[in-house]
């Protein structure tokens, strides 16, 4: 899975948003993408807890890279999302380390679906979501576009 | 609106996932609330763009606010995001401003429902979102809790 | 509107689903629809209170016609819908006159977002829900696709 | 699981949507339920394919009895839904004979989380769901409210 590793490079230094949060592509491969970012003070809300807009992002991101891959070497594909909802079902702690783990479910070459979840180390359930995406231009089609 | 005011002051320096993303309530009274984010490098994607994170994140803080006003003072409410959907209607670009205006439009004393949109300056609709959101303890009784 | 009352029109035979639970399209024009149904026993569930599945039925059908309004005659816009979030704010009792209201709030050729609620005669508030459509083929088109 | 099964039968008189529909609960266990329905014309769109409203009404149907199974006898769990995300991966056809799986995913005695999928016999998906529900009065609790 040379291409994804690459591409998982690659993706660092380009994201002011990875960055700022400290989330990383931890694996990828088809239909499927994982996200992990560890809990620290600066992504708590005000009562002290994790705030939810960590969660949400992390899912956004593992949804989108879930439906993205493509084996194919210097091929890609890219999509936006259109829609995402988010369950909260439990909070974490600094320290804690997240992944969230998304799965493409369906779709075709114009929109895909993908569904996730958020869960600590220890296999605690702290959010879901489901959401929809578009891929932009032609990438979702079964060779994906040039990553120029 | 004086206590809205301290409350804003009070806000900031004990969250830090407020800090770490620049965004800062600006508005809040009955039902409602209004929260900014000038965006910068570190709000984007890879693929240069507003990250759908970003948009989550104001989506989930302006809803939440906006049922949790009280105009006593030394009273407070708080509560906890159950669900949140998010549409993503349009991007934004480095140097828009932007704002997330929530209100509160129905519930009880135990769960409230928000919907909520994100604007740019010139009044461009970028995002959507309505959420289910529940008090802590027994602070969406008509009179909140002690502030502590 | 001639146009938009002859589809109202020519809409009610074909549609299975409509004759079953007696709702109406009542109004219809660019980015705006109005869905109408009286709650009869036939809509309750059982604890005697009015099935959420009505609701999500009233306001998939709002929404998705809001966004498939189109003025030229012999032309048309069809639609399926891709996500519909729901809250459910309060319930209806056996008698209510009750109107889903859909607006389309945003999209282009081939995807469009909507939103809207469902409201009782006296204006009380029973459901919200937004929703991502696709437009069929081309009919999401400025001049839509032939009407057959 | 004779306490299940008698549930299910008392189940159909009083619900006159699930009469209407001709939906029915054929599994209930802990955290569990489905709910079944075959595809007649009547639950057809105006485009000939199956209503987008019967599925979401199967899903909020198996996501609540999902959350509501008690075991003890002669108690019992209610729940109403607070919102309801549903995704629409494919249609069904005439004769189709679908199955909506929900399961609780997490939760306390006041709210529970569930998600479910709508399946083909054929094991094709249809669309996915997720929900927040309120349990009824105390009804959430370990052993339920008496069942009257």
């Amino acid at each position: 899975m040379s291409n994804a590793s690459q591409d998982l490079d690659q993706l660092r230094p380009s994201d002011g948003f990875a960055s700022l949060l400290s989330y990383r592509l931890v694996a990828w491969r088809k239909d499927e993408a994982d996200v992990a970012l560890m809990i620290e003070r600066r992504h708590l809300n005000r009562s002290g807890v994790l705030h939810g807009g960590v969660l949400t992002t992390l899912l956004d991101v593992a949804l989108g890279y879930a439906g993205c891959f493509i084996a194919t070497p210097g091929r890609r594909r890219r999509a936006f999302t259109l829609s995402l909802n988010t369950q909260f079902i439990a909070t974490g702690q600094v320290g804690d380390r997240l992944t969230a783990k998304g799965h493409k479910i369906g779709g075709g070459a114009s929109v895909f679906f993908a569904k996730g979840e958020v869960l600590t180390e220890g296999g605690r359930l702290l959010a879901t979501a489901e959401g929809v995406f578009k891929y932009r231009g032609e990438s979702g089609k079964p060779d994906g576009e040039a990553a120029d």
